[in-house]
């Protein structure tokens, strides 16, 4: 049975998240029954990250297993087209080896959340940022963001539901951006690790926002973390203004950005 | 009666445009019937461009005349908080003189096209963009656009329904860049005048993408220029990737962009 990569782009609006769940609409549930009327069996495939509902993705990573031989391309149109009535789209499919493993493989997971800061509500945004009516002062973000660096116990910025192991992670990049958007400014955040606790992002960034909007010092940040206590958290942020930006493998099966 | 400048942002999907029309949503009915919730009475906007069914402003500006003295601030914030069911948002506002008018006042219109180019269908991008699934030559495109820049006889490319007394006019920048965007290329048109004809960005456009994906020649854009003919155009492209991007103004009464 030969292997595939997926790249999968989708707004994340719609659905309870990444993960099947019964009767309830899910990216996986979505992409698994275009897989079937493809080759109609039971299908069960595995992502890179499990989003939650609401989160969106530019460049997830699945793998699925066909009986027949598709040409990458063609099996990419092909679930587009039974795609086509929900926001999910495969941006780009290689045959990959069969042990090659969308999860356990990964190297690298890229988030990026984006911020619109402006008075007057989003239009064309809305849903694909976080509206902050108030100015964020970046520099301070920036300083908070630096205490988050490097290999913590997250505790604080973890989820009470999180099921991983162990609650250290190695933070490899946190870059908080002035973007000047079409629609206004923007704080991007550009978020890196091997792996991630549940909420660890959109903790980070309501608490950072926090910094930002000056009810937080920079420095708090760095107390909240050394307190590995949940309740020493700022606000988790929503999921509109959060992507899974990209996932890297040690040889990319899409042919870029090699990690 | 103090008159003020609204700058505003609209998403097109939902309108017939930005017209008044009877028993049909438009973006001036809308913000008109903000309006009233301020000030009970008639309102009559009057607009810099009147958008076509579908065709998106990041920054249209209209002028209304109200009864009571408004803050510039608050007036914006009223007038959103009455918009917040339909995607339209005020974004600035000043005060400007009485005889200052958002149309006859205005020296440029701005106008962004955007197109995304890819196989796979667009999901945060639906409805934002026009999608084209074949690669386009940007330089062709360029070539092609640069017949158009100056003063010249556009009834080629002005719609048969077109309103103005003449064909004649000044086209002063056109330009057409490859974007490398976080949902893949976009080819995106900068199209500046001083006033426009119906249709005219979109005949531009949709005359030019046959030029990118090869079915025309660059030349050819200059001889269905030249034969003054309607027929003589390429396909209108969609509204969806259309944006009023701004208006100048000799004075600019934002405080910004002077032209």
């Amino acid at each position: 049975m030969p292997r595939y990569a997926l790249k999968i782009e989708y707004h994340g609006g719609p659905f309870v998240g990444w993960q099947r769940q019964t009767e309830q609409s899910s990216v996986q549930g979505a992409i698994e029954a275009a897989l079937a009327k493809l080759e109609p069996r039971a299908h069960k495939i595995a992502a890179a990250g499990r989003t939650d509902a609401g989160v969106h993705a530019l460049a997830q990573v699945a793998h699925c297993d066909m009986e027949r031989d598709w040409s990458p391309f063609r099996l990419s149109e092909a679930l587009n087209y039974h795609l086509r009535r929900v926001p999910v789209a495969i941006v780009d499919c290689a045959e990959v080896a069969d042990d090659w493993h969308a999860r356990f493989s990964a190297r690298e997971r890229r988030y990026l959340y984006r911020i619109l800061v402006r008075r007057a509500p989003a239009t064309h945004l809305k849903g694909l940022v976080w509206h902050v009516k108030q100015t964020l002062d970046v520099a301070a973000m920036q300083a908070g963001a630096a205490h988050l660096i490097g290999k913590h116990d997250f505790t604080t910025f973890r989820s009470t539901i999180c099921q991983a192991d162990s609650p250290i992670k190695t933070l490899d990049r946190l870059d908080v951006t002035h973007i000047e958007g079409s629609h206004g400014p923007e704080v991007q955040f550009d978020v890196r690790a091997r792996s991630f606790l549940h909420n660890q992002v959109r903790s980070f960034v309501g608490t950072l926002e926090r910094v930002g909007a000056g009810s937080w010092q920079p420095d708090q940040v760095r107390d909240a973390l050394a307190a590995r206590e949940r309740g020493a958290c700022g606000p988790v942020c929503p999921p509109t203004g959060l992507y899974l930006a990209g996932v890297g493998y040690p040889d990319d099966p899409f042919g870029s950005d090699p990690t």
